[in-house]
């Protein structure tokens, strides 16, 4: 296996995407050691008995002590008391990343508590799943992922260049860009359609038991997968959208003033709108499965037909 | 193999639905003969090079003559004219049906046309892709997928038995109710989802080439899976809009009136308001997967995993 790109990255917090920031470490030989710290009593008690850490350890002193990569992996909502809390405990040369789905709020978060001669460079792994917490994590979650670095404009060269590489050697397509044009293509590529999901649910909560449990049965063409995305993590989502507040407000209301004019069109009976408009979207899909972001197969049905 | 459920379906149009229902009924001995009339040539061209009717004919005398199950599977904009022409040729007895996903308006349009002696017992087969056209169809289609009759108050026991054995036949699961309620819970479960993935994929469109071209790139968490959405058939979506625009106006305000909330919680930075409303959608989530609509697997980075 190649060499290590780090000596020891300490991962902070054992999520789903710290859990398997560990096992991908291990995995792809991208760290010679991989020391985990978890607030969590509980989570720390399951990290050393599914044993995905050299180190599993409560104490911060312990478990950052030579760590040369620290990734915090906490939702967003906690990081400035995390950065508070580790910050003594970094070396000098260290480099201190991140996973979390918004940049600008965390940098200004984080960057004040930054000691001197430490490297902050922010990163997003754009992957997950619906589920939480240390068992739902595993090695493959970033293999041909995204992974956004959004360094500041004085970051070390060197710095960045190992932490992409540590992401590259863990799978992941690893891209740079500020963290105010991160923000904004996120709220749209993720965090509206989010929101979207979790309040097209809400409406059919709302229903009464008879008709809800109908939506349920009947699910099957487009609710379904909306039930998907709304059942990502409520904590994780709720400090994003705190978080992101400006550009999702922004999307939302472009959002809104395009579904007014669908929403006129129906009431007007304007056929053509409807379908120049449906026609339209159609080339957006095609291209992304063109880039190799989705496969072109069916999916409606998808594992019903092998059942 | 069982014995077939009718003598001769006969198929009019031969899309994604009709192509299905031809390709199944052979597969499962549904039918003795399958016949398609499709107004198109070139369909009825692609239909005879592959195959999967006994008979392909563009003379509605020929494809209808000796059918005892005639099904209208074209878009619902043009099920009345399609109505119209097919009624002389319909035998007495014949059971009539079609694959809408709006059942009152073709109740409105179909029914008037229908010559005494013949059975309409409308039907609605939850199950598609993103695809269209005759070499888009597959037999296994409709496997455990429900597929909804809504039989006028006075309809003909055997008829309703006889169109809901040819679907369990084909792999659905069959359920009766009236078109109103019918209406009322597609409005919720797919027209509505469908409008806002459409909604969603437009809004992205809209902004310039740079941005356009980092949402399809960065699509993994969330607008991939609206793209999919979006990508269906525009003729079929813009007919659902025009043909249940009550049901679907008063769902979207219901969602509007929602999205307001989650605005003004995000406005005012009302995490725990957020919070709650996250927490609750769970819960449908975690119903639609008891019930056995979707499996748990997690999904966000699926195919990538296997890749």
């Amino acid at each position: 296996m190649a060499e290590p790109i780090v000596q020891r990255v300490a991962l902070v917090g054992a999520g789903l995407i710290g859990s398997s920031i560990a096992r991908a470490a291990r995995e792809y030989g991208a760290a010679r050691e991989i020391a985990i710290l978890d607030a969590s009593d509980a989570v720390m008690a399951r990290v050393r008995e599914i044993g995905i850490a050299d180190e599993a350890s409560g104490d911060p002193a312990k478990a950052l002590a030579g760590a040369d990569l620290v990734i915090i992996c906490t939702p967003v909502g906690v990081c400035e008391t995390v950065a508070q809390s580790i910050a003594p405990f970094l070396e000098t040369g260290a480099i201190l990343s991140d996973v979390g789905s918004v940049k600008s709020a965390v940098v200004a978060q984080v960057a004040p508590h930054v000691p001197e001669g430490v490297h902050f460079i922010p990163a997003h792994p754009i992957a997950g799943t619906e589920f939480s917490g240390p068992d739902a994590g595993f090695a493959t979650l970033f293999q041909n992922r995204w992974c956004l670095l959004t360094p500041p404009e004085d970051a070390d060269a060197a710095a960045v260049e190992t932490l992409g590489a540590f992401w590259t050697r863990i799978g992941a397509k690893v891209e740079a860009m500020s963290a105010d044009h991160h923000d904004k293509v996120l709220a749209l590529t993720s965090h509206l359609p989010h929101l979207i999901a979790y309040n097209i649910v809400g409406t059919a909560e709302d229903f009464g038991e008879q008709t809800r449990s109908e939506v349920i049965k009947f699910s099957a063409s487009g609710f379904r997968d909306f039930t998907r995305i709304a059942a990502s993590d409520p904590t994780m989502w709720r400090d994003i959208f705190l978080n992101n507040r400006e550009a999702v407000l922004e999307m939302l209301g472009r959002f809104n003033e395009d579904l007014s004019a669908l929403q006129r069109m129906i009431r007007r009976g304007d056929g053509q709108g409807l379908f120049d408009f449906f026609a339209r979207t159609r080339a957006i899909r095609r291209s992304i499965v063109e880039q190799g972001q989705d496969t072109a197969a069916p999916d409606f049905g998808r594992r019903d037909k092998s059942a």
